[in-house]
């Protein structure tokens, strides 16, 4: 009996969080090693079901890069990347779109339904909800997009009516030919355009050290200011970058908070949220 | 990070119970020793609003036997009681209507708002809420009134509105006179109006007893059939035989599930309705 | 039939003010002699459900001092004044709360529904109506409170769905105590955020008066410059202050017109806002 | 102010009308000697919009037999009738529709917006209101028809703003041809189709007599039975006979109440629908 | 085969304009020739239908002058005209208003209702539609309005239905009489009021000459500042002067285009909305 | 402008069409030939599009036959078949998966909202749409299903807003694991659970044939009773089997009408629905 009050006890002190987030939207991009362990996935599914449950509208923004490039070379393709992003040939973006749409997507639609959720997997096509422009760049990487303009018609439509969207980065451009867009910008965008309350990077780091040191202590909280700083002096780079950038992005939109956490921690995304503890690194203006 | 994902987990194993329950109606019949310690009523409440945000409607009927018979001493004025009633004189009946709707009404509403949730109380009088006629009786019991019919419409324009409804057991007859009713039947009345997932009394003992033994494991899982054996065998008595009575009601006009538990038990409610643990005696068809 | 027809007469000459009323807001301060008289209470209920029943939204804003005393001397307590409010300890507190709340409300109420009308009496907690501070003094008067906020929701909920809201002028504080208002101040208050057409107040004189002599004829129109005077020369003086004060706040505020009226008039509601012929004094700006 | 108490009592006996009659539709048939006299007209059109803002919805049905035929002999066209219809040619429906609808029906109109109502004058083309087929007849009446089919859709769409229609009662066939129609019948297959509350006729005679002497006291209240009766001695002729039986109609098919008053008394309707002192001839089940 | 091909592709050709009215609203003036033939009246009854069908919202404003002259010779009395304008004395009003309102609106709501729509034929009487004041005129004109307030409820609550709207343009002045309006200018004040997208006159002339020679071919699209030099070298003039005046002042309030087109071919209103090949002139800022 | 004059006619002869089908659902199959060339992609979009303009509500289901086996092969894999299923182990499940949702479904939707449309593509997957049981049959088929349940939620709720659904077709098992199912039959169950007006089949062929004599001309109707005779005789096979298999299932369940058409005529749908002359052969009961 003691342990079950103690059992009761957490969902009070959860209590705080469910109330200050009633009602509002929390835009979850989910990538990286956070999708590959079935248990972790698992568990973040089951987060965002939670999340819908006591009244958030949560929205997932998934990437998909590892799976893309396996299955481009079982097809005799070979990955090519400048600057980090991928060059894509027409048929690397059917590749593209057949991993991300047809696979990665409706593997992340079958788990929240698997779960009890309710989830409706999209495209940044299916109602025109993505719309970009190609992006410059010395060398042509073909049809990779920059987003222009989010239509959020289709995400206002699943979400009145209890679906949690699941969508894939891509976009259409004028003459409606298919885009790649990097997903970390992709969820930021979004994020902006919902004006969500909070954006929130699923990785498989830590968080942002403060240094090169890699074991050492992520930091907990960072101003844009110092992330300009730390993205200078190198410390911030890779794939790091992007999600740095898409979080600066979304403050000076007006997201109030932006987090990148450690989706490899079971139930992370509850815990950013539930409890006071924040898990990784949160990014503020 | 250990504890904190613990802490994650027993949100999540809450969520098949929040998904069962979302959208539904549980009343819940709320007295005795409950309400005299100040730690239990918070935790009481806390569990009620707990129930509200994750889309439940919980729907509080008070009693307040004790506090009243305090206050009529406090005037000078006897209880008397026959065959578990109070005798109800016109003054009777107005100590009675200023103790119930006057203080442990607003006290309850007041620890509500104060834990954040939105209570509104009311009496039976509200909106034409509880309409009586006068208890038969062969000696007079004054204004003791049994339920006649229960008129919903204030209760369902709160609840949909995210009031919590909090209601003193009085109702008025065709001659809107005043009545006392039995708290139980009234909670037992408004369950079966409102066609309510359950029906929850929260009490001061440990539930039913199987023998006068009174250290005897209460039972579990009581039948209507096997309740109305341990009523002939006044092994069910005293206190406990209006709310047997009221859940057995309930059950035969469609109350899926009725609960006795143990109000002194911290978060009883929650564990109650968020755990496969029972606590206390349910009672079943 | 002649008779017959000069009733007809009578209901057209209604209505020109019923359409002018039409979806209007008028909060009524009851009070007073008004409320001693069972013929004279029967008769403002009355007039109060005809307004609802034509279209308009009455509400009601009650007050209880005399009632309040008298049962505080029952039970051995000594009411005690300073400046005209009384000082309120704790216990006096639970005093007031139970006779304003679980007496005079639910009478009011009662006499509504018995009527025929639809009332649904609450106090300044439920749904968090009225937030106050402790008003300031020399003197400390307890748990006398000052009115900082109105939260119309419940107000707006009730209304929105026939029913008409009966309020008891007590409010809660930043720690959630409950503290006795002014009922005036809390009438004006209600009106401002309700965006009122008219306050009304229900006195036990005949209207404000020119000068000392009793036997004056009361002012029929007053500006508040004119009240300011009346004040500074105490002609306006007692219990008439702060209902002067409330009418010119909400004046203030925008409610375009306010009415000191004689509540012994038999339907003198209905008198002043279905004819010309004022009764009593209208304070306008 | 005796005299303005007298008057507020007269409003207060009106309360019970009121409340039963609130929501209800009741169709009035307007025509005859009714329609003559200016001050007449206006008394009809004020306790229209009277019975409109406390909450009833009047629906307005006229004739125009007078001014018909009037305005058919200034034309040089002599009116004929076979058995009380007019033998309508394509000739004459064209001068029965210009009156109908562009004078008479907008008299009405005018009459209701002059005094503060807002009304919608149309025909039973308009919307497909009212669908006729041919009226059989020995001899050819022309352009005459029988109701077939009511199609409230745009009745309720008034209705539903706050408009108070008034019908001119001319119908199509299913070749979309024209016809005169009895509007005594009309308003009792309106009344039908919208389940109206009350079907009234103000006509000019003072009610149903009991025999032929024409200085009889008429008939208070009559039984479909007894007016089949009287049907059968003659002594219902004339232009009373599709009077009653549009009457016995509309009881057959629901409606509880019908009514022939006198609508030569100023404000006969308020006084038929507001008072117990019925006026005319009340036909009952 | 090939010809069915060829009638789909029509269809399909029509879509960019289906898609670029949709939810829009065009007032449709319709008048003189183009309402004599039965065959054009079915041909622009049945445009307004199709453009009802694919969501558009069609508004019809009619004229009447012809018929109105006729009648009144019927009747014996002789036409005034003073600038073009009706001299309308009480009787001459009568007249008109029975004509247009009993006659001419009533086959064109007939006419729709026969093709399948929803009609609903009004004045400027019903609903309070259009507010006038009496022509100002060295002459007196007796009843001739000038619109000063179109009060657009009817028509969105019988647009809001799916009925289509048929307005006779007679308005009523502050004391409730009934005034004739020349309908040109009663169309670009419903349009002004409504916001519409487009203003059309249906009239029985080829377009806007460019000069006095009846051969020449019709302006296609002028702009007001060329209107404007038209009109003082009298090549615009007679009865094109006020649908010209009625176009300007559209487009000075905001509509962005007005046409005046050849009623007189089959399906002109058809051709204007859906085809790029305009007919007619197009007035434009 | 003869030719103009032509156009409009041609659209006019639309209009009782689109009376009929205003707010009825029809369920396309599109498949086969129809979707290789682009011209006819497009036509058949368009009149999708169409439909959806004129008030209908279209819904596609979409197969993708060819496209899996030439992409499995692509990747080495031997498509395999077994009475015309697809014999579907994990592997393949995964690429009938990616080519049906991530290429076929997208590539629909684009070209929709290319042409001014607003698709949105999902799978049976996405909101539960379709329930399946594995398929029973001698020969183990792996992962093909049966429908036993679908889901109309999302269906409702992308109509509802403008959107027109395209539907891939896969379903989940109570295990939720990913199924193939017959594209023809889920359009079959699709058009039941929505109660559908028509339920149409795009094909490449030109209609059910008499006899085996391939140059017969089709049969224009043909009856459930006539269909199982041809059955029989083995002329009616192979492709044609499930088609008419799905038509005869949805005529029992009460849809109306069911074709099989030529998808390779150039707005093949367009002319079924809004010409009198079918194209290829209709299936009634």
């Amino acid at each position: 009996m003691e342990k079950l009050i103690e059992k009761a006890k957490v969902l009070i002190e959860a209590l705080p969080y469910i109330k200050k987030f009633y009602g509002k939207t929390v835009v979850v991009k989910y990538g990286g090693k956070a999708m590959e362990s079935s248990a972790l996935k698992e568990s973040i599914v089951i987060d965002i079901i939670f999340m819908k449950y006591v009244g958030m509208n949560p929205i997932i923004v998934h990437g998909g890069g590892p799976e893309i490039s396996s299955f481009m070379e079982k097809l005799g393709n070979k990955p090519k990347f400048v600057n980090g992003f991928r060059v894509t040939d027409k048929n690397t973006m059917n590749i593209v779109e057949m991993v991300l749409v047809g696979k990665i997507n409706k593997e992340i639609v079958n788990l929240i339904n698997k779960n009890g959720g309710k989830a409706v997997g999209i495209s940044g096509k299916d109602g025109n909800l993505i719309f970009v422009e190609k992006k410059k760049s010395k060398i042509d990487l073909g049809f990779v997009g920059e987003v222009k303009k989010i239509n959020t018609e289709i995400l206002n439509t699943l979400d009145g009516k209890g679906f949690i969207p699941v969508i894939a980065p891509l976009g259409t451009d004028k003459n409606n030919d298919t885009y790649n867009i990097n997903a970390d910008s992709a969820a930021s965008e979004i994020a902006i355009a919902l004006k969500a309350e909070k954006l929130v990077f699923l990785t498989d780091v830590r968080g942002i050290l403060p240094s090169k040191n890699k074991f050492a202590i992520p930091i907990s909280t960072l101003t844009v200011k110092d992330a300009v700083k730390l993205k200078k002096k190198n410390i911030i780079d890779g794939g790091m970058l992007p999600k740095v950038d898409a979080c600066i992005k979304a403050l000076q939109y007006g997201i109030k908070k932006t987090h990148i956490i450690d989706g490899r921690i079971m139930h992370a995304l509850l815990l950013e949220i539930f409890t006071d503890k924040g898990i990784g690194t949160e990014i503020v203006k």
